[in-house]
């Protein structure tokens, strides 16, 4: 079997003193934080379509990126090479989720059915690879907006023969997903939304969106594919506006059609920044709704108004996530998946392996970290203490809805002027730096 | 009686052959478009705060406009003085509507009791030069922002007490609207939201925000005030987050805590722009939704990064925003209020007329294209054309959830790849273009 | 002789009564406005790269653009089609100048001496068709941002071969541009820059750029090739960050190096809203410094954070650019060269028509605007009126430097606090209005 | 002497183990770091304006700071009680230098002549303070942005007579800042910009900001004032456009008028984000040009388009600008000014302490990572590597000027196409992340 990136073995977890840049300093699978192995809190995965079908291509550019595994003139066994690939990627890496896209894995051929075979040989190899390999799906999804097909979108497009088309996509996909024991399907929908107003009937096409979604519940339970579905909210790019936003638009419409039961978010850093969000916060208005199913870990450059995708580094953002997900008592079937590319410059095999180390490393010390921060439990006292007037008294009755305006009047004109107590930013900021 | 601006008499309309600044160009009131009096589609009102109670003080600097109404040292004195100029200004201008915050037309007193006596004191004026000048309120509402009780919040405050604070003074507020003829009530959050995640609740804060909504909803049916409640959304400023952040948002949360049949929306201009959308996207997703109540006209800079509240000029903004508005058959109880500001260096009373005539004017030209490309109705025909694969065949069945995913994949095995239509966009800008 | 835009003649100009589509409605080249003929005022260029080569892909998806001329099997027959699919569209659209990169016209081959033979041979087609039509070149550039080679840079790679590379690719590009007659020549650096700092000598990448600038001048006087020399400022994308950030930081580095009397600017709207600047900013700081060369008429999305580069239509936009441009005497060796491409949806042929036509109808009505603002001199009247201060008295002596801050002390203790003036800015937006 | 801040004795250095959020866990002034003490390295600075005048008012409320040195009835007492406050804070906090706006420390009357007693008055007192403490005066300032006479500008003032008027305040500030032995004089010309282009002459503005600058430096000459003049940018707020936008406009316009050798730059890190630069961006620029004078230690919300100057707590930001500052030998007039101020809820005097021990912690850690990272030398030896080839061959024949584009042809025909090599942006992260 060839060796797609010889000379680099299974990454090791070497410790902090190391300065191997290819093992893990804070990384170390089995170590148990809160309970827990690392490898299952974090549940990292892999992402089929940066990382093995990135190019390296940008608007002013084509691909850099030169791969062993591309053989572009026999595209059925470039598709058998690249997941070979990857899966000995993976196992080098020591990961052990993955995430695709169908048209990632193989390529589209002349019509659907062809497509759909061509589909299906490649899921027989990867569910072997997976067999051999102990890998496992995190989740599956389709891509519906590359094709020219789908450039004024895939559920919500004015011709229903292209929602047709998108639906015979997600069907397959999500057979597929489930075949290779998915623990999740995720619905991007990079083109649902509008480029202009001028040609848009906007509620027309959130009709279609929610009538759409429902025909994904319905199917999914009609094959009983037990994986949970998510939705990724991302406010714009490649349209000037996504009708998935971000966690509060997105969580607004499930519930508006009835669909919040049966679809959680997967919620990435970066689409998060671009909606002029911080990553935590989409994440805790998720887990607020008891929505958060999973994350696309990366992270963008505030400064930059397109999706950077760049791995995440940033030691406050993985510390506030994991915050996050440790509160909500940690991943059922989600995971943290590398939404990532390496820069265009980074044309070496290694610079794959740097980037997954980087993040895997930085996701850990955010781990341990957070598991620090809530064993010792002063943000949460601080925050009990801030809040301390609702379990009692008159704030005890709002919340029990016993009271309303008059009452409160009253309440007011007994007791006058409210104390106010200071927010203590400041003091918080530096207690968050000591935990770093 | 005191005049205020003298020199300035009724501005009239002299036509757009006119270069009198102090005339109006294009707003004809009882000029008919469209079947209404321009004055009966656009209903404009006048703030309270900005025109009368603006000082052009910014971050860096205080007051520079310095207001013959202004007689610091008697406050209640001064606020009728103040009063007494506004509905000079009114009349002045022809302008039918008004808005106010209860504390703009009434300074705060020690406590609330008194306070709301002073409120009493120049609702009992306000009820008076109603009735002398034929003005009507189109909206009222509490300030429930600007006082250091409320640094944290009004009813997302970590205190019970402000909670109870904050109910107290809607419930009055309420009362005068009420009493004052009021066609609605605003909720704008300016504080309900947060500084730092930190020392945040999100979620308790979100219940108590519907706890309190829900409150209001119940004390307005008990006194039976027969105005329209609406929430004013906004992105940021002067928190980081307010949970209010634009329309999508707000309708999903009113329509999760049942509150949506209730509420509507007042769409302000240059907080959609905060929250990175179009204001006609804003409008266009209130009013697909039913819940486009009432639209704050004024515009920001899409280069700046914070609210300039600037009077509307822009014709391509008024003729958009009209054409939803027409669209979704004008208003009912809402109307256009300029919730906009002179510039800090636009020191002169004259300024004030200036302004509201170049923004009524920028909305009678955007009505009368709007009531043109309406009647043409060429852009009708196009977005009909485009959608037309919905009236019939597979489009149809989907829209009537008579086919799920099996059928459309079968549909598409059949009919093979979509075809495919070219979006039009630049046609359609020039199309636009045409009208203006 | 192929027609590639069968069913489309010669663009006509109806007036702004037709409805037709496929007219002009406002721009009439022979009209003349301000004592010339708009032809000669706008000067309008169609760009090489979007409108022949732009296929619409996007980060996200393929092109979707399908054009006959395309024949990508055998390179050079597709180049030689592409250019006469050009020229008929030049001809037809009745726009007198173009503009292209030098690997936009010919394909790159293996090496610097083949590909440079074939864009000699492409070279002379173009001179034929050029002397045929009548078509004269705006300017020409090279592509040195796309190859993989430059993917660190051009002039400011961290490779001097590279450096190299980029210029012999000046030199001949310049060198045909030359032979060509073009009236100027382009530097848009667009990887001169960088992505992280951590990798990056920014002091002497900055000062390659300067060698390189210099080393351009140098061989453009050798050669006597009389071209004007721009650069064209963009802050970023594809980049991080672009060293030609905007107009001042171009403006202020070609000063620091001597080169101010060399090289002038091509600003572009979209790159200059990138920068948060309003694209009357830059073309004003331009002008100011008498730098002001030629301009790329597009436009971008105020709310998206990337280079949309749509067809300009906004007549507010294309009114004070002609402004600008009228104020400063009009073009002499620049031009408005429309760097726009349609929208990804656009596949049509007669999009790009209808692309260029709304272009060019709003900078008609735009100049036509202009020109009435600039003939009845109210703007200028009162900007006059708002610095009368400076030409006599203590005004006037300061802008003779004839006095200090002792001067300048003593006049304010003999004469007080100053008087202050409304800025007036309501008014005079009501008074543009009032020209459109 | 009245003691304004009861309970709180000297902050001390207690190390990394204390949990005292009154102590220092990183911050010793007398440590040894990379050759200097920490105190001489970071040379603290505490600004005036905000940590002593801050009020915690916004645009949508007033102040919630009450201060126990606040007595607004009789200003210059309330003056003096400020001064005495601040030196008691400066001491107790052990910072050793600080930096005021002449306005900031007394209050303005009703002529020139009796504010300059005023402010001759209250300098009286600091001096003795300073003596009295060893304070010293890292800068002085004057305010010539908020009172009235200011809105359209200082040096840009369309009137001549408000030109005159800040020349008159600088000397002044000039003056006392020369008196109390102030190492630097700083312009930060908040309102030296425009709101609106329709009323601006902008040619006419920056000549005359170039003339006072000029002034100011024939000035400081004159009275042989020794301390180093810095410009700090600012792109925008409270204007739209403020002409020293960045780092590379202020240096262009300096270079363009012959001041770049007699003013450096305050590089403040909100100034540099909402000019949409990183913070080490603008650092790096102004050292790349030898004129990085001295810093504004803050920062500010990437996600938020206003000055929100929070306290620096960032440790990436304060390792990559004390790398920058020990890249080129350290501060040698400047120093680090905290610029910024408490949150509007952090309504203790303790928190004024949390927030400067928390940036004064975070610029310590940043220091000694920041000398690690250079005595380490890793990141600059893969930077030297990066830039090799300039240091012998045709690189280094370009940068001396030998060579033209005819023998770089010559070198590129005979070397063929340039090797490429890796970026390594993500390994050189992870390195980075390594330090922290």
């Amino acid at each position: 079997m060839r060796e797609y990136f010889p000379g680099i073995g299974k990454i090791a977890f070497e410790g902090g003193c190391s300065d191997n840049p290819l093992a893990f300093k804070h990384y170390n699978a089995e170590e148990v934080v809160a309970g827990k192995t690392m490898a299952d809190h974090l549940r990292f995965a892999v992402c089929y379509w940066h990382t093995f079908k990135g190019t390296g291509s940008d608007p002013f550019g084509p691909g850099t990126l030169i791969r062993p595994w591309d053989e572009p003139e026999r595209p059925m066994e470039a598709a058998e090479a690249c997941l070979r690939a990857a899966f000995e990627f993976f196992t080098k890496l020591g990961v052990g989720l993955w995430c695709f896209h169908d048209r990632d894995i193989a390529p589209e051929a002349d019509n659907l059915a062809e497509t759909n075979k061509r589909l299906d040989k490649i899921v027989d190899l990867a569910e072997q690879l997976q067999q051999d390999t102990g890998m496992k799906l995190l989740w599956g999804t389709t891509n519906a907006f590359s094709h020219r097909r789908f450039m004024a979108g895939a559920s919500t497009n004015p011709s229903p023969a292209v929602f047709a088309y998108a639906a015979s996509q997600v069907k397959k996909a999500m057979e597929v997903t489930q075949r290779l024991g998915g623990a999740g399907y995720v619905f991007w929908g990079g083109r649902e939304g509008y480029d202009t107003l001028l040609n848009t009937d906007l509620k027309r096409e959130l009709d279609h969106l929610a009538r759409f979604l429902q025909m994904a519940v319905d199917y999914k339970q009609k094959i009983r594919f037990d994986g949970q579905l998510y939705i990724e909210p991302k406010p714009k790019e490649p349209t000037k506006h996504q009708y998935d936003f971000d966690a509060a638009t997105v969580i607004g419409f499930l519930v508006q059609h009835g669909l919040d039961k049966e679809i959680k978010l997967n919620v990435e850093a970066n689409h998060a920044t671009l909606a002029a969000h911080d990553f935590q916060h989409d994440l805790m208005v998720a887990a607020a709704n008891g929505m958060l199913g999973s994350i696309d870990a990366n992270r963008g450059d505030l400064l930059i108004g397109w999706d950077t995708d760049q791995f995440p580094t940033n030691l406050y953002d993985t510390t506030l996530a994991m915050l996050t997900v440790l509160k909500m008592g940690g991943f059922t079937t989600g995971g943290l998946n590398f939404d990532a590319k390496v820069r265009r410059q980074s044309i070496d095999l290694e610079d794959l392996f740097h980037a997954h180390i980087g993040g895997m490393d930085a996701f850990a010390r955010g781990l341990k970290i957070a598991a620090k921060i809530t064993e010792d439990g002063k943000f949460d006292a601080l925050l009990k203490q801030r809040y301390c007037g609702w379990e009692e008294g008159v704030g005890a009755r709002i919340e029990r809805g016993e009271v309303g305006f008059e009452e409160l009047e009253a309440y007011t004109l007994k007791h006058g002027e409210p104390a106010v107590q200071s927010g203590r930013q400041e003091m918080l900021e530096n207690l968050l730096n000591e935990y770093l």
